[in-house]
């Protein structure tokens, strides 16, 4: 297992008092971002976005408990400002910082608090596994446990840090990643490679255009390794999809992730955008809660979810525990339910990964999501949120 | 108050038992419908499309329980065969017969329950208020109350009657309504006027192409009043909308009604559009459930809807008891956020409905939807649906 601060020249900390946290990452290179489509685009979103186009940066900074969206001008000064801080004590420009949020909309940030307490967090930077992990816990907010994932390929390393835990409703989950690697990009190339990583990773778990106001993924490369650009996205992909199913593992509430898988859709993007639908729906994900086989449900679904469907399709269920298959359930073939569902209930109640697999008989179009089941702590959290 | 049966020579009847439920309505009239755009059509939908395109019907045949959906071929005879039983006591054509059904997905009708069955919902059809009730309790599934309603404009009578409580997530809701007038319009004109109304009622809890298997709403009219269009039109909205309404006030673990109303849009259909996405999230509903002015959440979700936005809104929350206006609490001004959340707290925990009105200052576009808060309940009753 590597860590950030494996990555050459790495330093980091954070803290977390309370719902508020924040923290720092110390690192040269080139850099690339993918950033939230939402309309309301926050502040540190707007800043971040400016300031890594010139493709370098030095260091981040970040801020967990106040998301510092929908505050306006004054946001936009605090977001520069929390940039300015990390930017005088590295004595570069302002510019080469970027800056990340997270937490409650609508409410100006602290930054008495976020001033003094980046002294602190300054001040406490290290390279050591404890200083990943403490950067890891600034971040969280509804998270119930850090988020960290790695990759080692021909001697490039690449080690990610997320947060996000409301994947239960993917649209409105802040979801924040960092990304770094020791490989040798331009921001241009690895611009290319983050976008197709992201769109078969945290995509997969998040409807395109259906994403919070803070939403960021950022991939620093300090350019020490050669390695090809194929294998590279092969690692960044899988550091990605990694952490997307930690968030996945970690929707509020959740007690099972739930998989969609669509084969043979006219083409990869219905079949996305099906799956999509599926893991996105209340009530499937409710009967995923109840262990309730409830393929009619699934099936209504993919009829409203805009894509081309066929009622021969065949529709399968798989129940994994620790990974492990437990069994696999046809429920549904050449469009004639099977009356399996006696069977699959067993398999799903023994669960704690439930896939559902649907052949549209098609084309060759290939597409899958993550979700979660939706439970009674989905809303106990979701209704307490501010109070 | 009105119903069905004050229509006249209208007769209908209905039975349930347990899950299941069978009701048959008699009466001779020009038809129209909007039926589900879901692309898995349920064969009811099918065959009664197809049988009402002659534009006049002698009766409908509606079962609860099953929705005789994804049922394939031996779906689309059992439909049929609903169709012919009741054609067969009324001496008319097959094709002047209506069927609808709402429940389980996938199931293949039992129709030897529902032939036994139907001999005695027709021998009992008859034309009293119990009659009419008897009808709107056949059809209901998760429905804890029957729903009609009724307007009298100049001699015209309008009645309605209506099942549906699975708004929460309004995709998945079956919604069946059954809409009985004395006015004299041909088809054509009923199929106009029924599809606008339909457009400001039952489209402001569901949104479009996000419609059920089975979702089908009918308009039968006998052709004895003499009314002018436009009146006729205020007053079959008006009958849709409150059928609507119940339908959100008895939306599956429903606590609080939520109405969300955009003004000033860039145009009418992005107001729309807007407030149903509001309407639809479900943070925003375990918002409301925990009586949580969260207006962030609002503004997120505003943000990824898909409409020209504008960060100068205002945001005004209303709390309704009974009917009754509580309480008016401004919560953004100009984009900035007033501080007034203690106050509004309280609003919404004496609240039974809550309204939230945003102005977007863009145009003129005027828009409404309605929908329900997230509860624990509505987990239980969907984790548990088909146990």
């Amino acid at each position: 297992m590597l860590y950030i601060t494996d990555i050459n020249r790495l330093r980091c900390n954070g803290i977390k008092v309370g719902k508020n946290g924040l923290g720092v990452v110390v690192c040269s290179g080139n850099v690339a971002g993918v950033f939230t489509q939402n309309a309301f685009r926050a502040p540190p979103v707007v800043v971040t976005e400016e300031h890594i186009k010139k493709g370098w940066i030095e260091g981040i900074i970040v801020n967990s408990g106040n998301a510092n969206a929908f505050t306006g001008k004054q946001g936009i000064r605090n977001a520069k400002r929390m940039c300015e801080l990390l930017a005088r004590e590295l004595k570069t420009d302002v510019e080469r910082i970027a800056v990340a949020s997270t937490g409650v909309i609508g409410v100006q940030l602290d930054m008495d608090w976020i001033e003094s307490k980046f002294v602190e967090v300054y001040k406490g930077l290290g390279s050591s596994k404890d200083h990943a992990m403490a950067f890891a816990k600034s971040i969280m907010t509804t998270d119930s446990f850090p988020k960290i994932a790695s990759c080692e390929v021909d001697g490039c390393k690449i080690a990610g840090v997320c947060k996000g835990a409301g994947m239960i409703h993917p649209n409105m989950a802040t979801m924040l990643a960092f990304i770094f690697t020791n490989a040798d990009f331009s921001s241009e190339e690895l611009k290319e490679t983050l976008k197709t990583a992201v769109k078969y990773s945290f995509n997969t778990i998040s409807v395109d255009g259906d994403t919070s106001t803070n939403d960021m993924v950022l991939l620093v490369a300090t350019g020490e390794s050669r390695i090809g650009k194929d294998k590279f996205l092969e690692g960044l992909k899988s550091v990605c999809l990694n952490l997307a199913k930690q968030i996945v593992r970690d929707g509020e509430g959740a007690t099972k992730v739930l998989k969609v898988e669509i084969l043979n859709a006219r083409e990869e993007d219905q079949a996305l955008k099906g799956a999509r639908a599926v893991v996105s729906s209340n009530l499937v994900k409710t009967a995923v809660f109840g262990c309730d086989p409830n393929w009619g449900r699934i099936i209504a679904v993919l009829g409203y979810a805009g894509i081309e469907v066929n009622e021969e399709l065949d529709l399968t269920l798989r129940g994994y525990r620790n990974g492990e298959l437990l069994r696999e359930v046809r429920l549904v073939e050449n469009g004639v339910g099977l009356g399996n569902e006696g069977v699959a209930r067993m398999v799903m109640e023994s669960a704690d990964e439930v896939h559902f697999v649907i052949d549209l008989k098609l084309g060759n179009g290939k597409g899958y999501a993550y979700g979660c089941d939706l439970s009674y702590e989905y809303v106990r959290i979701n209704s307490e949120y501010t109070s």
